[in-house]
């Protein structure tokens, strides 16, 4: 079941640096695209830090209306995270045709999400035209955020059921799982 | 054994999203804190975004100099990394003193980096007052990547010995350690 995250727990949904899929949308274009390198930014109200590339669509998209959505897949999707890495919106769509992935709708924003994840977060850029043609670097406020029950739920990633178990990308179509849950609260 | 990690892949160092600590120096002050918002930013000149909060003394040393480093702890350092995120240079040293954290010295920087990491990155600050003032955001180039040769070797993560295992901080003490390697490139 897909349950709402209290906003000053979103943080929780990146801090661990899963790979994401990041959901946009302008007019009646949509696309999806895998990113490592997010993160939080801030606790409450929640802030993300996102590099989107000038050569993707995605850049375009999230120029155009401001907006983007962050689904962190699990397990299960990760051919498919992999998958829609490898190639631009441009080319042919990913959320359309054969192979597309199943998308959710935000509550907030106009941007997909896509179905089957563990989390989702519903992102609105924070204007910073300088950092964004620098850098490549957006920052995003949080404005909703949910989770699958069966992997984070009381502000906690369970990963109950392991499909949902989330993804660390290195390179090469390499991923890690997260793995072990290491408690380091008992011992000191 | 300690080795260099040629620069266009040292981006692979914080790809999968591992908690880090982060080394200051500034005149004789020295500090170390945890920080798991950290992100690569660029492959080659390799970049790094990083979260350092105003109120931390980490802030006021890397401000004054321009640098710091960042040690990426394994699983034999997980207490530690949990210890020197829990209170602040200025109310006790962590570099020096009962339970301080041995260094060693950086190449191209006076930041210290934190002895028995499984890797570790030498970053200068790319000046953007704005931006560090406005979110606490700093990006920074990667003049320098080593990795010990049991945690990292020839661009990849192997966790040969497993105390080198990298760690993903969520909160209150939780880490997740990095866990099975997911080889998608077979299967596509």
């Amino acid at each position: 079941m897909i349950l709402s995250v209290p906003l000053p727990q979103a943080y929780r949904l990146l801090n661990h640096g899963p790979v994401t899929l990041v959901g946009s949308a302008h007019g009646t274009t949509t696309n999806v695209m895998a990113a490592a390198w997010v993160m939080p930014l801030d606790f409450d109200p929640p802030k993300v830090a996102l590099v989107i590339d000038k050569n993707t669509l995605t850049r375009a998209l999230v120029d155009a209306s401001g907006e983007f959505s962050l689904s962190i897949p699990g397990r299960a999707l990760a051919g498919q995270t992999l998958r829609v890495g490898s190639f631009s919106g441009r080319e042919r769509s990913k959320l359309a045709g054969e192979n597309a992935l199943e998308t959710l709708p935000a509550e907030f924003i106009s941007a997909p999400m896509i179905a089957g994840c563990s989390a989702w977060l519903e992102c609105r850029v924070i204007p910073d035209h300088h950092q964004q043609q620098r850098h490549d670097l957006f920052v995003a406020e949080v404005v909703a955020a949910r989770a699958d029950d069966q992997a984070f739920a009381d502000g906690r990633w369970t990963f109950l059921d392991e499909a949902f178990r989330t993804l660390h990308y290195v390179a090469g179509g390499h991923f890690f799982l997260t793995g072990e849950d290491l408690d380091m609260s008992r011992n000191g």
